[in-house]
Formats: C-alpha cells, sequence, structure tokens
C-alpha cells in the first residue's frame, strides 16, 4: 500500500506522547492556533494561542497568552465516561491531512461495563475565516442502545505553563458567561491590557438528535450539556461550531462579532465551511508545494514544514509576525527572534511575498519599541529587540535559573545586537525579490535608517587602531557571551550601514519628498549619512591574511580546541570531553556564525574560503539548536560536501516529527520549518541571487531523489522548477533571465525549457 | 502471616475502581468528611464534605456541598510529573487503618525518563480538634539526585456531581484567595445562603528543604509551590497542615479562627495532635470495638463499619445528623432518612448516648421545618420531612427522570409518612436506654406531642367501621406505592399516639410547668390528648384472624403472588421472571415492611406470628436496598433461621468492602453500617430489652466463631459482653439485673458473672 504523502498519522496512544502530538497535531491560521490536544483525556496540555495576545501578570516578561479552551468536550455512554485513559481503547488513530488542513482522528473505546462507542472527528481551524473553526464528530454505539451524553465546555481556568508549578500563571480574568441559548460564549479579559477575548461554541445536529439541553455556570466554565438517545449500529453526527473574536479585532464588543458570524457560519453550514477552507488550503498548496519523488519521508516531511510554517502566518495582519513556537506552543512565550527574518521570512518571499511583507510590517509597526529599547541603552535610531512581542520593546528575560536554581543573568537581550542588522537583511531580500517599491519607500527604508542610525552609535572608535569597534556581544553561536568583535555581527552591522547609505541615495532620487519626511522625522542629516559610510568602511572584520579560516570573535582561535568526534545514532554530535574547561573557554560552537555570515552574504566570499570555515566549524558545532542542521546543509552544498547534506537536512525536517530536538511539546521549531524550505530551495536547489540580481540554480539530487520540483515567486513570475537526474526544467509565468549551472538562459512566457544537467 | 484485624488495604491501583476507595476510604469526624482521594491522579473525583453546608443553586433540591479541594497537591520529579497514570507504579499500597484513624499511602512511580520516586503518605483528619487534618508526606528520590517540586493547591473550581453531565452543579463562589506567607487559604461562599467556608493548608520540612516558595492566584485556584534538592536514597518529610472552618462555626469571619487554630496548630507540629487523634480512637474503640474470633473476614468487615459509623458522628454539633451516605459520597444529596433513627440511633445509644442525643437533638433542632410540612400539607402538628437537609422541611426531590428521559414523580416525599414515628421510636429507645429525663422532658417531649398532634389530623376516620385508616402511604417497602393502610405505618401511628398519651401524663407529674408550657406553645389541650387516645384505639390494623401472616397493606395479598426461587453466587436475589406485570402489581417487596415493624415493636407479637411473616416476607424480598440484610438477619436469628443469618450479615457488613450494592461510590452505606452493629448486638448477641425494660440476651453464635464480645451501655452501666460456644460472661461497671436466654441474673458492679451456656 502506498503511504499517504499528504498525512501524518499516530495509530497508537500513549499519554506521555501527547505533548508532542499536540505541536504536531497543531491546526492554525496565523490568527489562532489549536494545539493537536485529544479531548477525551485529561492529560495533556491545551493550546488555544491567539497572534498578537501578550500579557506579563507575575511571570518575568510578557508571554503569549494560553487562552480559554472550546475544546473541552466530554461524551458519556450512560454514565460511563468516554475518556481514553479509562476505557479500553479498541481502536485509535489520528491523522493530520495536510493537503486539506484537517485532523481526522478516530477512536474506539470500551467502557468498564462493556459498551463501545466509536467516534470519529474532523477538527478543522479555518483558513477562510480565520475567526472560525469546528469539529464534526461522528458517534457510533458499537453495541449498545441507551443514551450519550455530551457536554460542551469553555473553559476559563486555563494557565500558561500549567505543567511547571514554579511558573504557572494565569493571564486570564473570566469577564462574562454567556447562554447562547444556541450556544454558550465565555468571555475574558488579559490582566495588563486589558484585551478581551471571547470564545463561542454551537453543538449541532439532526432536529431531535440533541435533547434536554442543560446550560450551566461554573465558576471559570460554561457548559451545555446534551442527551442522545442512540440505537445499536446507528450513526450520529454532532458539529461543533466555533467562532473567535477579540477586542484586537474590533472597537466594538468583540461579542457582538461573534454572534453575527456565529449566526452566519451555522446558517451556511459547516460543511461549507469545510469546502472553502480546503479550497484555500489547495491554493496555497499550489503556490508552496515541493514534490520530492523517490523519497517518500522526504516528502512527506518537507509538507509537513510546508504546512505548518503556512498555517503560522497571518495573511491579514501586519501588527503580528511568527514566533519561534509559531502559534503551536507557549515555548520562548511566543516571542519573535531573529529566526522569522533569516529562516522563515525568505519561504515567504518566495511563495508568498504578501505574507513576507506583513511580516517586515510587524517589525515597522513596533518601531516605536525599537527606537525606545535604543533610548534605554544610550544609543540612538532604531535597537530592535531580541525578543519580541507586541510592541517591539526588549522582552528578553533578564534572569533564569541554572541547575541549582541559582539566578543566571541572561545576556541575549543585553547582547545580542545582530538582530537589527537581520531585520534589515530581511527587508533587502524582500525587496530583491519582489521589487516593491512601496514598501520600501513607505516603510522599509524608515527602518533601514533608523538601524543605520542605532549601529552609528553603538559602534565603537577604536583611536590605536583607526576603526570601529563592536564590544561584548553575543553573535549567532550563544556559547560564547561578552565577546568582541564578533565577525558575524560587524560584518552585518558594516552592511546595514551600507544599506543605509545606497538606500538612502536610491530613495533620495526615487522619491524626494519621503527622503526629506523621513529624514527630519528620524531627525538624520545628510551629514549622518556620510558619516554612516565612514564607519562601514572602518568597522573592524578580524581576518587573518595568512589563513582563509576567518575567526568568529577576537580571541576565538586562543581557546581551547575540543573536537567533536562522535555522534549518536541520529548523527547528531555527542558532547566530547570538556577536559574541564567551561563551555565558553573551548572553541565548540552551539550553531553556524561565521558559517551563517557566509550564507547570508554569499558574494561576499569566495568558494575555497567557504569551503575551509564550513570544514573548520562544522566540526566544532554541536547543533545545539534546531537553526543548524539547515544551514549546515545549505552550505555543504555549496561546498560541495554533499555526505553531510542530506543527514543535515532530513534532520531539519524532522524536528518535530522524530522530536530530535526533544522539545516538539513546547511548539513548532518554526525557524526550522523555513530551514527545510531553504536546504531544499537554496540547498538542493541551488537557488540563489547574484551580484547582478539574477536568479541562479546550481542543484543538486540526493541519490534516491528521482525529481525535485517547487515554485518560486521571482518578482511576480511563478517560476516551476523541475530537477531529475537527467535535466532541470523551468517554466514560468512570465519572461525571465536564469543562470543554471553558471550558464544564463531566457525563459520565454509558459513555456518549459528544458537543460540537460 | 496474621492479617492484621484494623486494616482495610487496597494494593492494586485501577482507576475504575477509584469511586469505591474514595469512599471506603474516607477520613470524617463528623464535622468533615475527606474523600479517600489519591491526590496522584487526575481521575477520581475529590470530596471535602462539611456536616450541615446545604446549597440548591440551579439543582432540584438543596443538597450537602462538595466544597474548595485542599488535598490538591502535585509533585515533580525535575520537570516530570508524579501522576500515577502516566508514571509505571512499581509499588502500590493503601492501608486504612481503623485502630489509629490514619489513611497510609504507599507508592513508587517510575518516571518516563527513569527517575524513581517513592512516596509515602499519613493522611488523618483529626478527631481531636475536627478543624484540623493533615498529611505526612515521605519522599525519597530512590534512583536520582536533583530537584522535586511540590504544588500545594486549593481548588475552588469544585462541583457536585462533577461526573454527571447534566447534574453538575457549582454550589460555591470563590471569595478570596489568601497569601500566608506560610500557607494559603481560599474562602468560598455557597451561592443561596451565603454560608462561608474557608480552607487553610501550609507545608512544613526541615529547615532549609522547602525553597524558592512561589505563590500564585489561578482564578479559582490558590497555590504554593515549593523547590527540594534531593539527594538519592535519602527521605525528605513535608508535612501538611489543614484547618477548616465555615461561618457556621463562629459569629466572626472564619478566616480569623483558622489563622489562630493554623498557628497553633503548626507550633504544637503535626505529630502531637496525631498523637491526639490516636488517643481519641483509642478511647473511642474501647466503647464500641466488637471482637469475633475465628472469623477474620466478619472481624474486619464489623471494625470497617463501626469505624465509619463512628466517623460520620459529630461529637459536638446537634444542628447536624447522619446522612445515608455520611460525609463520605454526594449521593443522596447528604440528606437524612429515617435510616439514622432507626438502622444507626441504636449504635450510639448502647456506645456513646451523647451523640445519640445530639441526632436526636437535631430533629428537635429542625421542628419548625417540620411544622411548615404539616401546615403546607394541610395538617397540624409537626411532619418530619422524608428527606431532611439543614431546617426539616421536605426536601425529597419531586421529579426524577425514567431511563426515556421522561420525567417520574417521585412520591416518598408526599407518602413515606411513617419518618415521624421513626423518630419518636428512637426518642424511646433512646430514652429506655439511658433515662435521660433531661432529654426527654425538655426536648423529647417537645417532638412526641408535636408528632401526635400531626397524626391526629393526618388519619381519616372510616365511619363505615369506626376506624381510623391511614391513606395513600408509601411503607418501608417503596416497590408500592400510594397504598392504603400500610401496617407498619398504621401500627407506628398508633403507637406513636399512645406514646404521646402516655408521656403526657408522664410529663404532667414528672414537671408539670414544662407540661403546662408545652401545652400552651403546641396548643394541644388535655382534651386533644384524650382524642389521641380514641383515635390510637381505632386506627385500624388490617389482621386476618385466620392467619398469622400480616397483609403489608390493604390488599397486598391479591397482588401477583411471584416467589423469588433463585439467587446470585453472593446468595442474593436474581429477579424473577415478572411476568408482564409491573413491580407494584406482584407481592414483591423492596424491603422488610411486616418484619420490620415485628422488630421494631417485638413485644407485639409472638414468636410463631414472626416466623411465619419472616418465612413468607423473606421468600419475596428483593433486598434491593442496603437496609434490608441486616433486618432479616436479625429476625432470623429471633426465629430460628440461623442458616440465613450469617449470610444476611455478611452481605450487610461487606455492603461497602465488596461494593455489593454496586453503588459504594456515591458515599458510604451508612444505615448498613448501622445495621451490622444490629446484626452482631440484636441478632448474634440477642439483645432486647423486655416489657419490663430488663435487658435480655438470648446469643447465638455461627459455627465458626470462637468468640463474640461487645460492650452495651445500659443505663450508664458499661456492660463488658462475651460469648463463647459454652458460655456467656458478663461484667457491668455497676450492678443490674439482667436475663440470659431468660433467666435473670443480678450483676455485680465489676464483677464477672459467667453463664454456661
Amino acid at each position: 500500500m502506498v503511504n499517504n504523502l499528504w498525512q501524518i498519522k499516530q495509530t497508537d496512544y500513549k499519554h506521555n506522547d501527547s505533548g508532542k502530538y499536540e505541536t504536531v497535531f497543531t491546526l492554525a491560521n496565523g490568527y489562532k492556533g489549536m494545539r493537536g490536544w485529544l479531548e477525551f483525556s485529561k492529560y495533556g496540555i491545551p493550546g488555544n494561542l491567539i497572534a498578537g495576545i501578550f500579557n506579563q501578570a507575575d511571570s518575568q516578561v510578557t508571554e503569549i497568552v494560553n487562552n480559554q479552551n472550546p475544546l473541552k468536550i466530554s461524551m458519556y455512554a450512560d454514565n460511563e465516561a468516554l475518556d481514553i485513559e479509562t476505557c479500553e481503547v479498541l481502536d485509535f488513530d489520528r491523522t493530520l491531512d495536510m493537503k486539506e488542513g484537517i485532523l481526522y482522528t478516530t477512536i474506539e473505546l470500551k467502557t468498564k461495563s462493556g459498551r463501545i462507542t466509536k467516534i470519529s472527528s474532523e477538527r478543522f481551524v479555518s483558513k477562510n475565516d480565520v475567526h472560525r473553526w469546528g469539529i464534526k464528530y461522528t458517534i457510533k454505539p458499537v453495541n449498545y442502545s441507551g443514551k450519550i451524553f455530551i457536554e460542551n465546555v469553555i473553559d476559563g481556568t486555563v494557565t500558561n505553563s500549567s505543567f511547571d508549578p514554579m511558573n504557572k500563571t494565569k493571564h486570564l480574568n473570566v469577564k462574562e458567561l454567556y447562554d447562547l441559548e444556541k450556544g454558550i460564549a465565555l468571555k475574558t479579559v488579559t490582566k495588563d491590557k486589558g484585551i478581551e477575548i471571547v470564545e463561542g461554541i454551537l453543538l449541532k445536529a439532526e432536529d431531535g438528535v440533541l435533547q434536554n439541553r442543560k446550560y450551566r455556570e461554573l465558576g471559570e466554565e460554561v457548559s451545555e450539556a446534551f442527551e442522545i438517545r442512540v440505537e445499536e449500529g446507528k450513526q450520529y453526527t454532532v458539529e461543533k461550531y466555533g467562532v473567535t473574536y477579540t477586542s484586537r479585532d474590533t472597537d466594538k464588543d468583540p461579542f457582538e462579532l461573534l454572534k453575527d458570524n456565529m449566526d452566519n457560519f451555522v446558517e451556511k453550514g459547516l460543511e461549507e465551511e469545510v469546502r472553502l477552507h480546503k479550497e484555500k488550503w489547495n491554493e496555497t498548496w499550489d503556490k508552496i508545494d515541493i514534490q520530492i519523488k523517490g523519497d517518500n519521508q522526504a516528502q512527506l516531511g518537507i509538507r509537513f514544514n510546508l504546512f505548518q510554517i503556512t498555517a503560522s502566518a497571518s495573511d491579514e495582519d501586519d501588527r503580528v509576525s511568527i514566533a519561534a513556537k509559531a502559534l503551536h506552543g507557549e515555548g520562548y512565550k511566543g516571542h519573535v527572534f531573529w529566526d522569522t527574518e533569516i529562516y522563515m521570512l525568505p519561504f515567504f518571499i518566495y511563495t508568498n511575498p504578501k505574507i513576507a511583507k506583513n511580516l517586515l510590517m510587524y517589525r515597522y509597526n513596533t518601531l516605536e519599541g525599537a527606537r525606545k529599547n535604543a533610548r534605554e541603552n544610550g544609543y540612538i535610531g532604531a535597537q530592535f529587540p531580541w525578543e519580541a512581542a507586541d510592541d517591539g520593546t526588549e522582552v528578553t528575560p533578564k534572569w533564569g535559573v541554572d541547575y541549582d536554581g541559582n539566578p543566571v543573568r541572561i545576556w541575549t537581550g543585553d547582547e545580542e545586537f545582530h538582530i537589527s542588522s537581520d531585520i534589515v537583511f530581511g527587508i533587502w531580500e524582500y525587496y530583491r525579490a519582489t521589487k516593491d517599491k512601496d514598501f520600501l519607500v513607505n516603510h522599509g527604508m524608515e527602518i533601514v535608517l533608523d538601524t543605520s542610525k542605532f549601529w552609528s552609535s553603538r559602534v565603537e572608535y577604536n583611536e590605536e587602531f583607526d576603526r570601529y569597534e563592536i564590544n561584548r556581544v553575543i553573535g549567532p553561536d550563544e556559547f560564547h557571551e561578552h565577546v568582541n568583535n564578533n565577525v558575524y555581527t560587524n560584518y552585518l552591522a558594516k552592511w546595514n550601514l551600507e544599506k543605509g547609505v545606497e538606500l538612502a541615495e536610491w530613495l533620495k532620487t526615487e522619491n524626494k519628498e519621503v527622503y526629506d519626511n523621513l529624514l527630519d522625522k528620524l531627525e538624520i542629516t545628510e551629514d549622518d549619512i556620510k558619516e554612516w559610510q565612514q564607519i562601514a568602511d572602518k568597522v573592524y572584520i578580524p581576518r587573518d591574511a595568512n589563513s582563509r579560516v576567518i575567526e568568529q570573535f577576537e580571541g576565538y582561535f586562543d581557546l581551547k580546541d575540543i573536537e567533536i568526534t562522535e555522534h549518536d545514532e541520529n548523527g547528531m554530535p555527542i558532547w566530547p570531553d570538556l577536559q574541564g574547561y567551561k563551555l565558553g573557554e573551548t572553541q565548540l560552537i552551539k550553531q553556524p556564525d561565521v558559517v551563517m555570515l557566509m550564507l547570508l552574504l554569499g558574494d561576499e566570499f569566495d568558494n575555497e574560503t567557504k569551503k575551509e570555515n564550513y570544514e573548520y566549524y562544522e566540526k566544532r558545532t554541536m547543533h545545539k539548536s534546531s537553526l543548524s542542521p539547515s544551514m549546515y546543509s545549505i552550505m555543504g552544498l555549496t561546498v560541495g560536501d554533499t555526505r553531510n547534506a542530506y543527514r543535515y537536512f532530513m534532520k531539519t525536517v524532522m524536528t518535530d516529527l522524530e522530536d530530535n530536538q526533544g522539545n516538539a511539546q513546547l511548539g513548532l521549531h518554526a525557524a526550522s520549518t523555513g530551514g527545510s524550505w531553504q536546504s531544499v530551495v537554496f540547498g538542493f536547489g541551488g537557488v540563489y541571487v547574484n551580484k547582478e540580481e539574477i536568479l541562479c540554480l546550481n542543484p543538486w539530487l540526493p541519490e534516491k531523489w528521482d525529481e525535485l520540483s517547487f515554485k518560486v515567486n521571482w518578482r511576480g513570475n511563478i517560476l516551476n522548477i523541475s530537477i531529475t537526474k537527467e535535466n532541470v526544467s523551468i517554466k514560468g509565468t512570465d519572461e525571465a533571465k536564469i543562470k543554471v549551472y553558471e550558464k544564463e538562459y531566457s525563459i520565454e512566457k509558459d513555456k518549459e525549457i528544458v537543460i540537460l544537467r
């Protein structure tokens, strides 16, 4: 039997796995993420995250709120709970159909008294109307006639970190319970900013099926219970309609919007919404799908990453971005890191530029916070936060605890400065691929200029060497703190300043009015811009003329050189003996740093340099971040280390599916989903944009791949690219010049060209 | 190894058994009942009942409230929950030590990562200070060093009927959460009457063990979490102190009392309270214990019944009685039935008359409600409610639902009139055994007279036969409704009226002032009392001159006579074929009715009559009440059916331990605990009081019993009675005249007499 290459399956229930599967089976639509919580168990942790709803309460920093749980439902065969822990499980199957965006569940439970009930469900979180979600339950009393009771609940007792006794936090006060007569609703309000969240649910079945409704207010829960008279062997369908609104969505009472939407939703019916939802997913897959023939695991895996990264992004809202754990869990507190611009953004730029723009607009919309960060730290311009929530201010926790419970200062929020350049890099990459002048002129430029301004204040002039240094930083490799002149940070700061100068000149020509207004608004003079150039020219990039291998930061080569020699059964490094050294005193690194720089600014380094750096640092990289393997995979392919590239790629693709970082339960490894796409398209597809801004392909296929196909949106031209062992075929929706294996081809509109490899 | 005859054990954990064990392992002290909820599982239903706390909210009638749960605690081995469902269970033992009143629990759990933790606990609900309870936890990380986290919680989200989606009810609003710095507290308030309930808890360990306290308010929960640094193989002791107060206990803020008590409790220490608690149990056992040598199951079983009936009664509070399910569950809504006076009261009369008096005082204190019932039903005097809660008004639900969900009228509250006479019977039995004149004069008489007044208005004069009838009633056998002249009801009504007349005369002589005042208060004239005698003389007792077998009610013998022919493996009747008849159209009965009468008023019937009625009705009794087997056991012994008596006795004794009624999870079968005592003392011991008010013994021992010993308190004289195959020995703390096997003996103070059998 051919494995369905669109479906992720779980066929064996163990409550200890529930966290992982809740993440893997999360359904999201960019507005809302509902974790794949199994409603037939008291175990597992429900997760109902809504993009942009943050609250601090008594936790250390603001965090994404786990909202009231509207998925809660209890079913009873007569007086026996249909609970997977207390019943015998005769059948269990959960299947995420990624093509349709539907989570199918089938369970067959036998109660203590011997009643067997089969329950199938189809859950969706609408991609058509992000406020809607629903479940179709089909309930079959297999060997009995009698009664089934259903209690439909919205649970307002939810806390964040419910699994962590020391950090459990309740962010919501329950404000109002509503009896809708048809359905129920519960409104909460965040404790700090008073954001209102209202969830409404409604059960619907054929006339006469749901009897004796009992509405109940149970403290912070609202509940409606029904009775169904059932006959042995018959099937009963109960549709659950869900609608969500928050005060972020409207100036009115969100409950009013909920009621209107619910009325309309019920009138049109669940089936119709499901149809539109599937249609939207179909349209999306047409843009994003990657086909890998000959490698089912890679095929299924890449689709999982494409599905979940897409589910994480809002089509509409430009006040939110994608968190490190997306809408799939509370991990990293729902904060946004460089992960978005550096790992995820490329996927959107090349498949759905509108979303890419929204993600960048989130940074534009949080510029005020970034300016506040700069001010508070004694700088000028805009300093983006290492961890961002709803307003752009720095929300990295200042303190953690070490294993012994001693407070440990967390320095990333103070020292990981490269985030500001990373965002500008994202803007540039977006502009290069879309030529969206409107965005660059009206929004992007403000970021480019204000971060340049920031860097001009951040750099430190070293008179002795007549150079600008950036000291006391953390680069992408977080094993080393308080380092001076981290090459990644310095190089990108320099690049940021240069882009500031270059694009200022461009804007002056392009739109003098905006240019003048912007300089005015940001209090930047043309002399300032000149100074940026002078600084950029003198930003210190530590390089040894005698070696191609670039020192990650000043003094790195003097650290104890401990190489990785052993790998576990998954091919991941095993900690070498630290010989009594602290981690920061060794050359071991968490993730690529110099190599990362060479991936972002590939044109600035020749191939031999890339190769030597790859070889040097790869041996010293512990991959203690899911951001690591994908990048090594791409660089491996660039420099010809195809041996490791496939292994790193599969590690990336399977991050959550095989839980190879061991923390999938905390949420999606969102960077890794973007990294997976980059591994395929930039790595195996060999797609890059050269200095002349021509799209280049330099594909290489692993042995078992018969064919790799994907689409990229290059300046509005949808290029359909297919690579086999024999040839590369390209077809565009518009004409283009493209280089394949360094040779330039002219593509005509709608005409496939086939190039022999 | 000798089985410990004081210990009830559970050595195998299955969550489907949790309800039964929660009842069996309930710890109570008359003030408070804490179900044996296992705090290491999310399954099971916590039960924290406080005598006298009733509320209706949106349920049909008022019910005992399941209060906020202060037993909730979560422990974690590092980041892994110590939960019995998600961990591997290496060892499990729960032991209720009835001698000490301590519930011992030992569990050894292995987490997914392999950490093994052994947790032992000793839980008690103090018999010394009813507001106190506590648990000593001993925690041992068997194979790891690291951290254990403990979260100590009071959960205010509790509902009644949490297992029943159609009837779940929240009776409490959470009013206040308190951070005591040492400990936490949570105050709720009942929705209807505004009774405040406050629970406080505190964790204590050796200095430095409990670290990094985090206090949290989580909606309707209050929580404090701690960290313990643990070393492999070491043991850590954490004491949990609990204190409970309600606004029923005080005119002040119950929280203030709680704080004071908690301070004092912690100062004196848990061990000291445990010591006093055990001392109280020891003193109590000295009064109540029954020893059965040669039959371990009977020995252990009878002790269980003695333990739980004792735990159910308050030593102090005369505003509460014992519910049908005691303080052990929500079954029968915490209502008080005739079960108390007829089944349980004798145990207290003969072992602890002070409690017996309190139980009767509860009826005295609810006389206003009883008068209201009479008034509302068109009668005069006091009509006690079939089901009683806090104020004596009738709280029997008027409606139930049949299996098809159709409303079914419940008639017991309208028709089961015998409760009023049952209470007077209890008063008489108490007085006969204690000669507590003070009680009879000042309290008992008011009930005796006001119920006589009630009966005088309840009887219906039938001119045709010149007799008083009582029509449209339900007798003890509830299979038959709306019957006329139920012999039990009529006989006891007649008896009640006669006692009214007799005791009125007695009171007039004993205390003329009270007599006058009482007649005045109750608006009873001496003519009324004369009329009672006339009515009593003419109350219709249906008896056929040609047969000793008394017809249960008019027309009973005309019903379809279906006899029971088959019994299940437990010796309980199997439903015979009803041949198309409705139950009420047959002679099948639920429990003894005529036989019950003959047990209560034994002197009124000769032995042959008892025997023939026993034989007739026993064949037709389905024992669909836990009140049934004990009575058949006693009557069986009276009439010489020793064959069945032991079987019925064991059925009674094991009601909850072997869950032979199948509903132990709803609470204790409290009537059955009293019935067990009566089976031993009145049945096997053959104790009865004859017309001349002499205590008589007529013992008979089952084959395997080597010796039966018990104590009875006969008018303050503690008689230590011991029966072997060969002789009966009696020793009293005072002199007495006693009949053994119809022969009278004079007992001297502190001198044992031995009578050969």
